[in-house]
């Protein structure tokens, strides 16, 4: 039966305030999950705000969301009632395409929904995310949370954490490596173990060194030193740049080792500029990586659970959630701020 | 003993001009060469004109050279007298740093020696390229050719054809890969059977198209037409970006399936220009490479004779170096123009 829940919509660019939104009825493959728990990522904001002119109000954004299983569908083989789960940015793909047979997803050919803003292959309206008291949600898209993760912590890994963990797995990070991070915030803060590599944080300021060496970074860099760069010059394997706006990227590759690669997981506006020699100069490449695959994500989780490693959050009421998007814009939050979605 | 011999110079960025140049001493290490053959590259151009700013005159460039050698060092086992050998665009490196200990002394960390315009580690003398009668190179940066290559058309390959192979290679081009080649001149052309692989040509027009698949391309195709990369869209493994003026980089990056990367081997002035989203929609990215190392370009040659893979040239006295230049700037000239060293 299809059920009405309260969420935290956007009805305009302007804000957040309560609606009453519709969930459809489980189908035998969908999982009915009672929300506890939604992180807040950039991405919400930039949808919230139609900053990517594509936004469908109203509209519930939410795509790091951590809850317990209230129903399952009766093929639902993978869990069971009570269950603790999450769901990230991905509810459908076509799962015919060479990406989806892969693995992969989040880069699905034709056919990917995502969790809000995305048209629902099941019944054609359009996704609704995590800021709401419940979801419907395949099977297949559905991650496990381990027993060792609090719910509140879990909620952040299903973007950010994925987000820093999927290039790290896919570039092979690993002890030998050495690994360079642009930016210390919700993403950063979550890539500074890097499955065992050296790894550099490369900061604006010092102003959260300290943290960064607490949470386990080899070495944190302010940028705002002139000599960084050169005292950096050709040591990473691998950068990660988490930094939304334009930073001057080839500084950062003159950082590269030969056949290095800068990963772009940020997602700025503006387009990005490289000078040709920075590349060839040394064979290094700039790639982008976008969260990751079902697989890869509950690979990620398992791995959390079983090293404990989870994001810092800051739990907050849905009240909350426009004074915390203006936080996020200034980067005024130790790291991740996590909706109580009890608060509703 | 050193010696003078005839070159064709330039005194100032306007024009080339017969010069005589003085040649060192062949040391133990050393091949003397007597040059054959000398092609053109857009390199030599940008340098004639100190277009990269770093020009001194009087300086003879050309690094594509063939030609006979003339004597050899006495601790030299590679070479002897009578040999076919060419000489790329590099003569010396460090030979301690990891990446020539990797064979990959184009990206030598410290102390790489170029053909023309660099200091000689040997006499720190300014070097001299190919448009000479004679030239003295260390063995270890000399290249045998092979006998089924003829000397002309075994010039361009020192530059032109390494610069194609090396990312081909590195890359792992071949049977059920699909290559895309943008621009058919000097360097593209090289690339049309890239190592087995489906190649597909991106020109602007299809005024080359005959001669482009009658070289061995699968599919060439016209940028001028709208559709072509709608039609192309996620198709290829690999794209080599072959021209040095400002492109579309998007429109060939939506032509990348997932993990795919575009090869910037052209040297725009300009910085390139990407959208986030065109890396990260399907995890793409945009390297660089140059030329390739020694070891790699014996390996490229040795293929080359093997499978009689020639660069398509056109021969020209020394006296028509400065009209081949506007040639090339516009585009008129098919594929390489080659120098005979005998008219100087």
């Amino acid at each position: 039966m299809s059920k009405e829940v309260k969420a935290w919509g956007a009805t305009s660019p302007k804000k957040t305030e309560p609606i009453t939104i519709t969930r459809r009825a489980p189908d035998d493959e969908d999982v009915a999950i009672d929300i506890k728990f939604a992180g807040i990522c950039h991405s919400d904001i930039h949808t919230v705000r139609s900053e990517w002119r594509n936004t469908t109000y109203p509209l519930v954004v939410g795509h790091e969301i951590a809850g317990v299983v209230n129903a399952v569908g009766q093929n639902v083989t993978k869990f069971k009632v009570g269950d603790h789960v999450g769901v990230g940015c991905i509810v459908n793909s076509c799962r015919q395409c060479a990406n989806c047979h892969d693995g992969e997803e989040q880069y699905c050919s034709s056919g990917l929904a995502l969790t809000y803003n995305s048209k629902d292959p099941k019944d054609g309206t359009i996704t609704q995310g995590g800021y709401s008291q419940y979801i419907v949600v395949d099977q297949a898209f559905v991650l496990s949370v381990p027993d060792t993760i609090p719910l509140d912590k879990a909620a952040p890994l299903m973007c950010a954490g994925i987000t820093m963990y999927s290039p790290l797995n896919h570039w092979n990070a690993g002890p030998g490596k050495r690994v360079g991070i642009i930016g210390f915030g919700g993403l950063g803060h979550m890539g500074v173990k890097a499955l065992g590599s050296e790894v550099t944080v490369f900061s604006q300021t010092n102003s959260k060194k300290e943290l960064g060496l607490l949470f386990g970074a080899d070495n944190y860099v302010a940028t705002s030193d002139p000599d960084v760069f050169s005292k950096l010059n050709q040591r990473f394997d691998i950068i990660i740049n988490t930094v939304s706006a334009e930073i001057p990227l080839d500084l950062y590759l003159s950082c590269l080792r030969r056949d290095g690669t800068l990963i772009q997981v940020g997602a700025p506006s503006d387009q990005l500029r490289i000078s040709p020699p920075s590349l060839y100069a040394r064979r290094v490449g700039v790639h982008g990586s976008m969260i990751g695959g079902i697989a890869e994500t509950q690979k990620m989780l398992n791995l959390c659970g079983e090293k404990h490693i989870f994001p810092e959050i800051e739990t907050i009421p849905a009240s909350y959630i426009d004074e915390a998007y203006e936080r996020v814009m200034k980067s005024q939050v130790k790291f991740r701020f996590v909706i109580d979605i009890s608060t509703m």
